[in-house]
């Protein structure tokens, strides 16, 4: 495999030698800053072999290098070799990021090229010397690169229409916005429309660009080849509506959009480098707050994921009895069986769309990657022993899920004990938080990590992300994490609390719940806030060090496992409820 | 008094209109951009009465307006009473400032003239259009300002050498900065040069500017008249070590720095409007990290505040004993009886060089106020029950202190006993804090809060600030509070921990300490820190609510106390020690 990562590299050169570029970027997002492309897009992955979720690509007439993150050090380690690209590590106190890197080689008379499709307006415009925009280059070579996704898109249930979501946009957009608003964000979209597909893996978007002006509302969305029924007939009804559907790539032909809207507005974090260039004569920056509204639901999303959560406790809780009585039975399980046991029991749920992103279902040392991927094949075997770590969640009608369980399979030694708690306990003491309307994630994060930094252990990840309606697994404006991100936690944002251990070799824990922020109520010393899990699946009591745990931690626990028992016994098999009772009897 | 400043106003509208000024913006701070101005710069008071800490005044043809912060409303409501002077919120969601309120009322166009003295560059360029430089810019009206201060100037020893100190500076300018670093901050220019003066109430430091180029090092310090002897015998060794002494105005004469030095740079958050405008030529923008080295304590400054902390403890402890035998012998004893009592035992002390602020000295409702003013006459007598609250500190030679205890005179009703408790918790989780090197104040900063939070109480100010090496007692980079600085704790700053909660009309407490920030060793999660309090005086745990605290904290406050009496007992007279024995028995 090194060689074809070389050839590649080599190939590219060689265009490079022909145009006179002095450095090609290959980022590795989409048209629209998506966290997680389509397969078209895996271009980093095409040149280099390196799958990691982020990880950018330079390449010079003397040198390849991937830019990529702590989470993906070990990973670019092994995926590079023999391919000649060198890490060059970010996210460290030494790092040295693309732009500067650039300046330093070349100063700032280099000819730089992108992918413009690929490419945001912001990264561009950090580069020492404005870049070519080469849309699709890396097309010439990569012959069999996979088409533009077009899955059936279908309209689903929001609990506000798109109408009142335009209609609050173009009140926003009065006087904070310049001609029509370009809104290139893939989720972003499909809330304003209140629309789904399947187009990325996990994440139910339709590849599309949405351009809102107060006279029209123009979704350029249509590709090549024949309609499906069910897009037909979404078609259909977002015309009704006066929505009008237009081809993709569109707002790559700048005449024509300065023809329809005059001048257009969009976020420059976001917009791809082509379409800026195409249009940048009539074109504004724009910071529309709809993530924002995306972010806080509304009474129907909560009380429709709030029975998510319910279902997929269900199935949560027959995983957990299957995997515990399998085990017990001497049956051989893998990490694999595991991960498509836990599949079908979603799946058997009425509203299941698929899972909001790939199972981690890791044993002992393989709990130890906070991203861990589980093998197809050859899949290490649980033993009754140690802990297993399961980070999984669907993607419902109704919702999305996302939930960690750690659960101990037999023997545990003292140091997973001790993890297993004090990880329980950070986890615990961010959910009961009580606190003042205004605070932001980052300031509260450190309740999640106080009894692990206490020990003198930590995680590396952040404590939480932000969770869409039926949309992707991680979604912004807010996160619970060590950054300073100035984001108020608002009622009716869903927020995961998921801090973890993890000890090279050894193993790993993690627990998680989705929490939604809610009203606490004001008095004289202002407006309060706080968390209610949504989540529903109970946390295993057997290892605990009880004299880790304060008096309010066990409370909550014990309060917590009641209601899972109450909710989830109902609708659960006898045998399953007889086992959950027992699991959940108060400590 | 309100029409005195009524007229002061329309003196300056009549000046403002032969001039054609638009606005005129009176700043509560000094050339060197001081938080504590001395009396000279005084204007906002002298042209308004308001007396507050943070205070700027607006002055155009048809308004008079003061801009100040939350902690000053009341006051400010009270002081402008028939001023004609209306209040401006600021640190309010819905606050305009002076740059956005001038550019609403006037534009691009106006015209506006400062007293370029008191008003920093940074502040200057964010206002609407380039204001006017006019030093001095009320002086014609203010017929018996005070002078610029000229207070006995003495060294002092703090471990590190001045030329050591301008050896790091000089090292770091190769290559950060253009030319001669102008340093502009006071105790930036005490701490280079080890040396303090009076200048300030409450503050060690002398009014001057001090340049460093590679050649030269510059101080502009010398002002009218003879010199005294200990300032003579301070210039004389400076100048034995090549320091030059010259006169204070001249950063304000631009061809002489020019012709001094060639280039200047300089840090515009801290250099005043008038210098730069005689400069801006030869002039750019820097950053040195001196207040950086500053909060960073050396082994002797450590060792010495140590000690400081002993000696002060001693006098806080023969004060706490003091009040409670008067009052129970029934002695009439004051708020401002107390602060005296206080200042008189510190002064006892071998190196006491005066009050490091205004005690605090506040009874009942009088502590519901943070910033309460213990008036000189007619202050309210204490009485044998509720909450006496002092918040002091003392300068020495060894080093600045700054403590606060909360202690119950007699009976206290359930709420006083429930905020007492839950403010100690605060301050003994803040205190107890293990975290990774790299963590900034305002991620712990929750620690102190979240027992406030949890019973939904809080407190309106910040949690820590920085304090120096007998210098300012409040001092920056660092500081723990709900902002998003991200300046990381690191071993060797000292910082308070000063949880409160306050209710108007009833009572306030406030527990604090001064924490010095200390490695905690390394392991495979990283390096860690930690906190050892300096401040030694036991905590009163008569009126605990033990129910609401952990083991841990119960843990730490006996461990606490017995610290304390096993360093002061030795040093206090036999009835004291015996007095504080009773007082740090274990709960």
């Amino acid at each position: 495999m090194e060689n074809l990562y070389r050839f590649r590299i080599e190939q590219l050169r060689e265009l490079m030698r022909n145009k006179g570029w002095d450095a090609v970027i290959i980022t590795g997002s989409d048209p629209h800053n998506s966290e997680y492309p389509a397969e078209r897009w895996k271009q980093v992955e095409w040149i280099s072999g390196f799958t990691g979720e982020a990880g950018d690509i330079v390449v010079t007439d003397d040198h390849a290098g991937l830019w990529t993150d702590t989470r993906y050090f070990i990973q670019a380690n092994r995926q590079l070799e023999g391919t000649g690209i060198e890490l060059h590590k970010t996210r460290v106190p030494e790092q040295v990021l693309i732009p500067e890197w650039l300046e330093q080689k070349f100063g700032k008379d280099c000819v730089i090229a992108v992918d413009g499709l690929s490419t945001t307006v912001a990264f561009a415009k950090s580069l020492p010397s404005e870049p070519l925009s080469v849309p699709n280059l890396l097309e010439v070579f990569w012959k069999d690169r996979p088409g533009i996704p077009q899955t059936p898109i279908f309209q689903i249930e929001a609990g506000e229409s798109r109408s009142e979501k335009i209609a609050k946009i173009r009140s926003w957009m009065e006087g904070n916005c310049q001609g029509a608003l370009l809104v290139t964000a893939l989720d972003e979209i499909a809330w304003l429309l209140n629309v789904r597909a399947s187009d990325i893996e996990y994440n139910p978007l339709a590849i599309s660009y949405l351009a809102i002006s107060q006279e029209r509302v123009c979704w350029f969305v249509r590709k090549d080849g024949e309609l499906d029924d069910t897009t037909a007939e979404t078609f259909g009804m977002l015309q009704e509506e006066g929505i009008e559907i237009l081809d993709y790539d569109t707002p790559l032909d700048g005449m024509e959009m300065q023809a329809m809207f005059g001048n257009i507005s969009s976020d420059p974090d976001g917009l791809n480098y082509a379409v800026f260039h195409e249009n940048a004569a009539w074109l504004s920056d724009c910071y529309a707050p709809i993530s924002q509204w995306k972010s806080v639901k509304n009474a129907y999303e909560i009380q429709q994921v709030s029975e998510a959560h319910i279902r997929d406790g269900v199935a949560m809780e027959k995983f957990l009895y299957w995997l515990e009585k399998s085990l017990d039975s001497g049956r051989q399980v893998s990490e694999w069986d595991s991960a498509v046991k836990l599949g079908k029991y979603r799946s058997e749920i009425d509203d299941y769309q698929g899972d909001s992103f790939e199972t981690i279902s890791a044993y002992a040392e393989g709990a130890a990657l906070p991203h861990y991927i589980t093998p197809h094949e050859n899949a290490p075997v649980l033993e009754e022993r140690g802990l297993y770590l399961c980070d999984s969640g669907g993607q419902y009608l109704s919702g999305t899920t996302d939930i960690t369980r750690t659960v101990p399979l037999g023997d545990c030694s003292e140091l997973e004990r001790e993890d297993y708690t004090l990880v329980l306990k950070g986890h615990i003491d961010l959910a009961m938080a009580v606190f003042p309307a205004g605070t932001a994630g980052c300031q509260i994060d450190v309740l999640a990590r106080e009894p692990l930094w206490s020990a003198k252990r930590n995680f590396g990840h952040g404590t939480g992300h932000g969770v869409g309606f039926f949309l992707g697994c991680h979604e912004g404006p807010q996160d619970i994490r060590q950054n300073f991100n100035k984001t108020p936690l608002v009622p009716g944002m869903i927020t995961s609390d998921e801090p973890g251990i993890y000890r090279e070799g050894m193993h790993g824990v993690r627990h998680e719940n989705l929490l939604l922020c809610v009203d606490a109520g004001s008095n004289e010393f202002g407006k309060w806030l706080c968390f209610e899990p949504l989540t529903l699946c109970h946390f295993d009591t057997s290892i605990l060090r009880l004299d880790l745990m304060t008096k309010a931690e066990i409370d909550w626990l014990n309060d917590y496992n009641a209601r899972v028992r109450e909710v989830l016994s109902p609708l659960l098999p006898e045998n399953v409820a007889e086992w959950l009772r027992e699991k959940t009897a108060a400590i």
